[in-house]
């Protein structure tokens, strides 16, 4: 094609050279931009791995829906819906604990502080994996994870890591409004369930979800 | 830079059109490329209308967040969350109402047989915009609805719609297998949440919300 278009202009190898590079380096900005959009959509653990799935959405995820039961007057005792930041470790470094960063002013979080009882859904739909395979959201392909525990404060020892996996994918909560009394939680799983394929939804035990050793790619990143 | 880059070369003007052309199909080649993956992020209601904003996230967003009250043995009586297809119409005819395709095998629709009361999350996250502005998915700038109401199977009268609505924005529903008793359900939303800007959340009643008249571009599609 390179040399096609060269032809006609009767141009000497010189010339050709500087459009088939120019080409090139086109064609390598298109696959650049390509690449960027399309990362975090490649290597996914076998459907049959569920554990390990598992912990492939929770670390691929940023966000999930978490849901309570509700406080508010107009809605009191019926479950909740809410959208909360999530990570369970910077990239590369996932835990598998989710952690979040929550202000009491939040009206899922006065749920909360009444019955800490929550579940948690994470779904690759998020991280566009589900668009770029043509998955619909509520197929059992687009994967997904729910979690159920309890919201609890995060302790002293562990405050440090809670910070540094919230922080480095949300950089924006170190400036979220002081007065808000912000403080990290994290859930306290007892229950996960898992829909990654045809079949039905299936459970895994805690045990089985942190003895899993995530695999990331030798930048240290997650194969996401 | 065109000029700059075929001065060195000491090509004649033709030449140098022919490289500027090329330049100019990358770049117009780029700019498609950023342009199909970033559409779906520019109008959005200023956010004191906040009724139009609610309706302008659920004709954006094709899933949600379903909360429910468990009925699963493990967690009964706790918050569930789960993650549905959700369409309130096909592109450019949104009707407000939130659509859902449904199977009686679904572990969250076997806890809406028993307590049908149910909350749908919704958020710009899902959309691509909140990345493009970035705005944090728990900051009140990444815009979300939270619906609170009964699921009901769709009457008669508005089967045809409901069915419009989900397979025209979800292609790959009718080949679910038809031997897990799909049907169409809506939810019948009696509260509205809308989180869109900073000073806490904001309510919106069902009659301001459906009195909304939304906003389509010359070719029938909202301005996502």
């Amino acid at each position: 094609m390179i040399a096609g278009r060269c032809a006609p202009a009767r141009a000497g190898r010189r010339h050709c050279q500087s459009v088939g590079l120019t080409m090139l380096r086109c064609e390598f900005a298109l696959l650049l931009v390509l690449f960027t959009f399309l990362r975090g959509s490649s290597s996914i653990p076998p459907h049959d791995e569920v554990a390990r799935m598992a912990r492939y959405i929770v670390h691929a995820c940023d966000w999930g829906s978490v849901a309570t039961i509700s406080t508010h007057p107009a809605v009191g005792g019926r479950p909740f819906s809410n959208i909360f930041s999530v990570s369970d470790g910077p990239l590369g470094k996932g835990s598998g604990h989710p952690y979040l960063y929550l202000t009491p002013l939040d009206i899922s979080v006065k749920d909360m502080q009444v019955n800490a009882e929550v579940s948690l859904a994470m779904s690759l739909a998020e991280t566009g994996y589900c668009k770029k395979q043509k998955f619909d959201p509520e197929s059992p392909l687009c994967c997904r994870v729910i979690l159920s525990g309890a919201i609890m404060m995060v302790n002293k020892t562990e405050i440090n890591f809670a910070k540094e996996a919230l922080f480095s994918r949300h950089p924006a909560m170190p400036d979220w409004p002081h007065d808000h009394g912000w403080y990290f939680a994290k859930l306290n799983i007892t229950n996960i369930w898992v829909l990654d394929y045809f079949g039905g939804i299936k459970t895994v035990t805690p045990e089985e979800y942190y003895s899993v050793k995530p695999e990331y790619e030798g930048n240290g990143e997650q194969k996401l």
